[in-house]
């Protein structure tokens, strides 16, 4: 199979410049530019060296052959916009986004013609931009690829290398699938901990020292999620909207739920949903997708 | 000032086991005694060492300055009626307990002469048992002491020493306020982690194997929380009713404001809130409640 030799990065924050470490590290044959709009991160992934070169505008993306988008959901239809004119014909064009089905519609309107075949490598942190990033970031999570069925096999099978070749386990789904299985296991985590990070911002009767102070009661859990980028994850939640509302209203009842067993004092109730909720955690653990020690091997003085 | 000459823990599960080690480190001179009313965690805590005796009776109460109740706030009312008898005149009753009303409230029905001061160490992790306890759980975080307006100044002084001894810091709060402040910081939060783990357990369309797969989206976070200690936070739910319902409803509010606003497409509702919300992470690693690194430190391979 052919290796990629020309790898386009357009987008250089914390996933963009996590695939460009790893690529050193792991496919240091391949050439690597980067691309973004902003002056300032350009400037600095110049600095961090993580690119042979830095561009502000598209004409070198000719020659490449994996364009790779690592920009917020909702930007991906004007980026494909701008980038049409540019493209190689042979180039594949991926991108690592959160949502599946509207980049697969935002990119195929954009490049009618082009070999376009989405992908979601389901890893991060709360941090953003160039600096964030790290080469180990794709090791042993997942990355879902999400072709469509005109796309031909040899193709999904060079991207496919390519995220193994970066450490991640690889995994096909269609895009609607895709939305709906990360609908549950990221988005709604998300939006519930923006929620009720802002609902403790707001209290009259609790300061925000308090909240603040009292923290490490399981609140500061949240609050790492809630700090993550804020127009990536508007971006999310607008692009995959009815599976997240559909979660949503699942959740919500199952909360109401809760909140009736709590008012009638129904004990049981509580009793054996929290210990169904160990096993979960034991899954994760087993496959490998959370560390074992206890408070994720947080620190403890 | 007199620090406790004889110190019994009864519940020797994670908390009770980590202060006992925090004990040994920090105030070798105290005798230690251990209480557990189950015969395999009395056995376990008498093979690790933590106590000078591990007892299932409470006569030998009779000697300690100090009584630490260290079980679940449910079991407070009938643990104190058992100690009832043993308790010596001079002995401080106090606790662990995450409701402080309640614990007041059910400790003073048991032990009317007794002298009571309720506290609440604001630490922990998802395990259980003797051996998931550590010297340095209390080191940093907050300990909040909830006396009432009739206890001795000099019984308060004692008590806030030896928290300040294991390492935490002391906080003087009325049991009412306490029981909101970690209404918002601690109960909440638990009660969406355990209710987002279900809802995901119990999806139709997305299965088990896929939440455990992809669960490194945001997810995984929620499932450690989800796995704590199931009739502790039982207890702690129907202990503390009212004020949790109070948060529960201001979250759903909340919530349900989101959902509008994904609905409605509205991109700038969203991105105010998520940005709003990064500052109260900054002030919880600024104050020393959270570890500053990415991903809670998590090993990243």
């Amino acid at each position: 199979m052919r290796a990629f030799t020309h790898i386009a990065i357009i987008g250089t924050g914390l996933i963009g410049s996590s695939v460009a470490r790893a690529v050193r590290e792991k496919l240091p044959e391949s050439r690597l530019s980067g691309f973004d709009r902003d002056p300032a991160t350009r400037q600095r992934a110049e600095e961090l060296g993580l690119f042979d070169a830095v561009h502000s505008d598209y004409a070198p993306l000719a020659e490449a052959d994996l364009v790779l988008l690592c920009v917020p959901v909702g930007a991906m239809a004007a980026v494909g916009r701008d980038i049409a004119p540019h493209i190689g014909a042979d180039a594949i064009i991926s991108d690592v986004g959160s949502c599946k089905a509207s980049v697969l519609n935002d990119l195929r309107s954009a490049l009618p013609d082009a070999t376009i075949i989405p992908a979601h490598p389901v890893a991060g942190t709360e941090k953003s931009g160039p600096d964030a990033g790290f080469a180990s970031l794709f090791e042993g999570r997942w990355c879902i690829i999400t072709p469509d069925d005109n796309t031909d096999e040899s193709d999904i099978a060079r991207l496919e290398a390519f995220w193994s070749a970066l450490g991640a386990n690889v995994e096909r789904m269609d895009a609607e699938h895709h939305d709906l299985v990360l609908a549950v296991t990221s988005h709604l985590p998300h939006l519930i901990a923006y929620t009720i990070v802002g609902t403790a911002s707001d209290l009259e009767s609790v300061t925000r020292s308090e909240v603040i102070k009292y923290s490490a009661g399981g609140f500061r859990d949240f609050t790492r999620i809630a700090a993550s980028d804020p127009v990536m994850w508007r971006d999310v939640f607008l692009s995959n909207r009815e599976a997240v509302l559909d979660m949503l209203q699942r959740f919500t009842e199952d909360l109401t739920a809760l909140q009736r067993a709590i008012r009638r004092d129904e004990g049981d109730t509580l009793e054996d949903l929290f210990t169904r909720t160990r096993a979960i955690r034991r899954g994760i653990i087993d496959e490998g997708q959370d560390v074992a020690e206890p408070d994720f091997g947080r620190d403890h003085g």
